[in-house]
């Protein structure tokens, strides 16, 4: 059975690009009020043909259930500054009246064994094609700069050497996200810092005057 | 009275933005599968500032009443090779369920004074900010090429001739509006002439097959 | 003998890409000078493969002729209002130095057999590669909106019928065309009429003072 | 005397516009040649008016100096996974013939005292104007994802605080930069390990067959 690849992604393809604005309007609401954004960037792609045959391939799925069974068709990634900005995208995410909520993976709390870290929300999305609304599953990543730093590098090397690592590099590879991690509350406790030694220059100019 | 025009303008930009995206996917769509493309392009702008207080002035709405008393802050307009082509990109907009149409204009069966024809749909379209959804209007325009060509030529006339056209060049204007939508008749009239011819040759052949 | 089109068509696209930047930085420019901008709008397109192989077929062009013999593979087209902005176009091109001009082609003083009207510049644009700078050829059409609009359906009902007109539908397209082109003559007067009129009045105001 | 600096910041505007799609173009052609790309991702800006007062006021820059005395009105980022990819980056751009470049400033092996590591390259590039050719400079910046990741937000530290940090958080940040770039020396080991270790495969399949 051949399928028509073109045709089948489409709605996929148009509720990427119309999530990428979206998603992007979020950064440039927060900066126009001069508040900081949660959002410092955002990515979104449709999987490549090749890739929804291998995960369909590993995870048994048959050819008709892709539409429900591989939900990262359609992936967005919004990367943050800081830790606590992740829950507060989340926040943002659930308040939305454009898609619903499908379901919620946090690797941030529960990271993979291989290190990754990230907070996945699964929505359904109503694209309007020709042929009337449509809804389809998109995935939503969200982590931090230091979180897609290891990411972005575990993933080409995962793609570059096919995923054969010995068992000493991957050690070395989950070590490396924890350094990530590490650094990522180290930046977090600096920020709060700062703020607790501001407010209380703030505090003590207020009873002076 | 002073208004912070960049935080009113922002979710309108949104909406243009988002909207465009919306309604090129229609023509992506339609190319995808073969199909005659009721649109050719689409292009959207938020009305500058001082177009708006102008509009204002003019029909004398109160500063506190421009969401609903201009209805195109945020402005659409899908380009059409034929005239026909019209009445189904409003049939596709019709359809749609991410945004209410509030009202239809027919500036085609009845034409503007000065020679305008277009059709107009007011829509009520949500926009999702951080402080929660936002429900605004928007304009979209649809015409032909041939009427925007006109409409395009008669608005840079008018807006640097500050709209003081002698009264034997406004009845020019009025004949060359006329000049285009007849131009556009005739497109039509070849276009179905073709047609007809095709589908004799097809039936023609049928028969001695 | 098959070819990579994805890699010879890379830096055509790069060039397309490109231009469209540059060209359109022109009406913004005059947009921000507060200047009458020659142009409206620009578009671009790499040639498809199946349109590239059917002009070689047709013109005799060896497969490896293509990158000289096929000068619109990369193709941008910059729409203007009125037909004096053409000459103002073709002006500001000429100036510049980030191409070499190695033809032009005034189907506008000599338009084709078949009614069409447009301007067409044939340039050398300079790609950087990864391997270096490679030379390739661009066409540049210049033509008014409602050249364009002629233009636009004329293709259009040719690519459907695959150029199969009989003759007295093909008569009333050039006497379409003759008519778009009388009214673009129209649009030029009124225009310097009213440049005329406004002029005196600025002089006889002049006096008065 | 009060500068028009939208008319002044155009030719910066356009050609961040034009080097971002340019430098963008590298990155394609390496992921269709099927090779790693140096780039990961690029970005661009033009600054903001209110940080090019400020730094011209802090270098003491009279303001008729400032387009040859402030480098990076126009300013790109260009982001790699690896850190010898930035040579390669550095390798691609010495070569092209659009621009020339200036001066080189290596960030890397000599890092600044706050501890920021960057490539950063000073770059003539020609701009094309309806007034005719205007060079300007502009800065181009090459650095990881682990070296953005500490730059991003000790930039944003930075600019909430004023700069105002205590000793002890200085030199927390500066701590967290080496950490960062051991990160990017302990991936570039590990990309290195696994191409060893892939390569002795290779060699010893090929000698069994």
């Amino acid at each position: 059975m051949s399928r028509n690849w073109d045709e089948f992604l489409a709605p996929y393809k148009q509720a990427v690009d119309e999530l990428k604005i979206k998603l992007r309007g979020i950064r440039s609401q927060c900066d126009l009020e001069n508040e900081h954004s949660p959002i410092e960037f955002v990515t979104g792609r449709v999987k490549p043909v090749a890739s929804i045959l291998d995960k369909a391939f590993h995870k048994k799925v048959p050819e008709d259930k892709l539409e429900t069974e591989i939900q990262d068709i359609a992936g967005l990634r919004i990367m943050c500054q800081f830790v606590d900005d992740i829950k507060q995208v989340v926040h943002l995410l659930r308040q939305r009246t454009d898609f619903t909520i499908l379901e919620e993976r946090d690797y941030i709390t529960n990271k993979k064994a291989s290190g990754y870290r990230s907070y996945h929300v699964v929505i359904e999305y109503p694209v309007q094609t020709i042929h009337g609304e449509k809804k389809i599953m998109a995935e939503i990543q969200i982590r931090t700069l230091a979180m897609n730093f290891w990411a972005t590098i575990e993933h080409s090397l995962n793609y570059k050497y096919n995923g054969q690592f010995p068992e000493v590099l991957k050690k070395r590879l989950e070590s490396l996200a924890e350094a990530a991690f590490h650094m990522d509350e180290e930046m977090t406790r600096i920020k709060l810092e700062i703020q607790e030694a501001q407010a209380y220059v703030v505090k003590k100019r207020g009873k002076n005057t």
